[in-house]
C-alpha cells in the first residue's frame, strides 16, 4: 500500500513544517509537497521541531502552482473544516483513509495555510473534502495536528492490534484450576481465623470472594504471587516468632 | 457524558502544556491536572500556544503527587507506546474511548514527561495502559499530538456525521428523470454532429455516455449547468453570428 503525499499548500511557518514532518513519520508518510511555502525552502527553522524525521524534510519538493503539485495523484482529500458552499463531497477521517488504502493508485492530502485556510479555488482542485468534527466552539486545529489526526487514520486502517490485550506476563493467564487453587487456600486460611461467621451467611461469603478472584482474570504469576501473600497472612505468627527467635540469636 | 480529565504528570515545556490546552479544547476537553511542572504553574510560555483555549489554562490545577490527581477519578489509562514488563491491559485508543463513553463515572487520560515518557510507577497507577500504534521506527510522538489523538478519538465516539455526505447544494441530488433528460439534450446535440458513427457503434457509444453521467451522481444545479453547457456548444455558429450582428450594429 502506498502512503498518502502529504501536501502544504502556502505554510507559513518553518516550526509547523518541522512538526509536521514529525508527525508524518510518526504514521509513516514520508512524501512532502510544498507549495510557495512564504518563508522559501529549504527552511532551517523546521529541522528541530521535526526530531529527527530527516527523511521527510530532506525528501520535500517545492512548487510554484498547486496543480503541478496535484498532477501525478489519484485521489486528492482536501482537508477543511469550514463549509464551502460547494457541490463537494465530505468524508472523515476514517472514510478518507478506506479508500485511500481501497485506491489502485496515489493519493494526497492537502492543508492550506495556518491563518486562513484554504482557499475556494485550492478546495476546488480536490475530489472530495476531509473534515474532522470538532468543538463548534473551537474548531481551529493547528497545522501538525491536523496532518497527524488524518495520518494516524491512515495508519489505523493497516493495523491489525487488538482492541484489548494482557500485556507483560510470559506465563500467560492462569487456569481455572490455578485460581480454584487460591480460592481453597484462602478459605483455608480464614475458616480457623473465625472469617465465615455467622455459619448462615457462610455460603454468600465465599460466592462474593470467588467473584472478587474469577474477576480480574488473573495471570499464573499473579496467582502464584497471591498464594504467597495468603500464605504470609496465615502463618504470620510463626513468622513473628521465628524472627524474635533470629533476632534473640542475632543480639546475644 | 463526562469528558475525560488529562493529566500532564512532570510536565517541562509551557509551550507544550499550552499546545495540550489547545488539542483538548478542539475536541471538547477541558480540565487538565499538571503534577509537579518542572517550570511551576502559571506558566506564561503557555499562553500563546494555547491560541485561546483560555478555559482549559485557567481552570488547569497542580498537584504535587500523582496519586492526589487521580484520586477522584474511577478510571486512569497511561499513555505509553512503550513496553514495560508489568501485567497491565492494553487497549487501543479507540477502546480506551469506548469504554471512556459507557463508564459511569470519571476517566482520566495520563502522559508523562515529554523527554521520557511516564515511569514504571506512574504506569503501575493506571487501570490499563493505552498505547497508539505509530512506525515501529520513529515511535516518539510530541506531547500535544499525543494529546489530540486521544481526545479525537474520545470526541468521535459520540459523533454521528455520515462517513461521506454530498455538501453545498441546497436543491439537493437530481432525480434520474433529471438525468434522463440530460442525456437526451446531448443526444439530440450530437447525432446532427454526426458524433455516433460508424452506425453500427452507436449504441456502445451511447452506453459509455450514459455510464459517465450517470456515475457521478449529479445535483439539480448540476444538471441545469451541464443542460446549459450542451445547448451553448450545439448553438455555437447561431451565437457567433448573433455575436457578429451586434458587433456590426454596434460598430456602424
Amino acid at each position: 500500500v502506498t502512503p498518502p503525499v502529504v501536501i502544504l499548500v502556502r505554510p507559513q511557518l518553518g516550526e509547523n513544517i518541522g512538526m509536521v514532518a514529525r508527525a508524518m513519520w510518526n504514521f509513516g508518510l514520508s512524501e512532502l509537497r510544498l507549495v510557495s511555502p512564504r518563508d522559501g525552502w529549504p527552511n532551517p527553522a523546521a529541522g528541530p521541531p521535526a526530531a529527527g524525521a530527516d527523511i521527510v524534510l530532506d525528501s520535500a519538493t517545492v512548487f510554484d502552482r498547486l496543480e503541478d503539485a496535484l498532477a501525478d495523484l489519484h485521489r486528492v482529500y482536501a482537508t477543511t473544516v469550514r463549509k464551502r458552499g460547494m457541490m463537494k463531497e465530505v468524508v472523515t477521517a476514517q472514510e478518507a483513509a478506506r479508500r485511500i488504502h481501497a485506491l489502485p493508485g496515489r493519493a494526497g492530502l492537502m492543508f492550506g495555510p495556518e491563518r486562513s485556510g484554504l482557499e475556494t479555488d485550492d478546495v476546488a482542485r480536490a475530489d472530495a473534502i476531509l473534515t474532522v468534527p470538532v468543538n463548534p466552539a473551537f474548531g481551529s486545529l493547528n497545522l501538525s495536528q491536523a496532518v497527524i489526526l488524518c495520518a494516524c487514520e491512515w495508519f489505523q486502517q493497516a493495523d491489525t492490534s487488538p482492541p484489548a490485550r494482557l500485556d507483560g506476563d510470559l506465563e500467560g493467564p492462569a487456569t481455572h484450576g490455578e485460581v480454584e487453587g487460591l480460592i481453597a487456600a484462602l478459605d483455608e486460611a480464614l475458616t480457623p481465623a473465625g472469617y465465615f461467621y455467622p455459619e448462615d451467611r457462610a455460603p454468600t461469603m465465599r460466592r462474593t470472594l470467588r467473584n472478587i478472584l474469577e474477576r480480574p482474570g488473573f495471570t499464573v504469576q499473579e496467582v502464584r504471587t497471591l498464594r504467597g501473600v495468603v500464605r504470609a497472612l496465615k502463618d504470620k505468627d510463626k513468622a513473628i516468632e521465628t524472627k524474635d527467635l533470629v533476632d534473640q540469636i542475632l543480639t546475644k
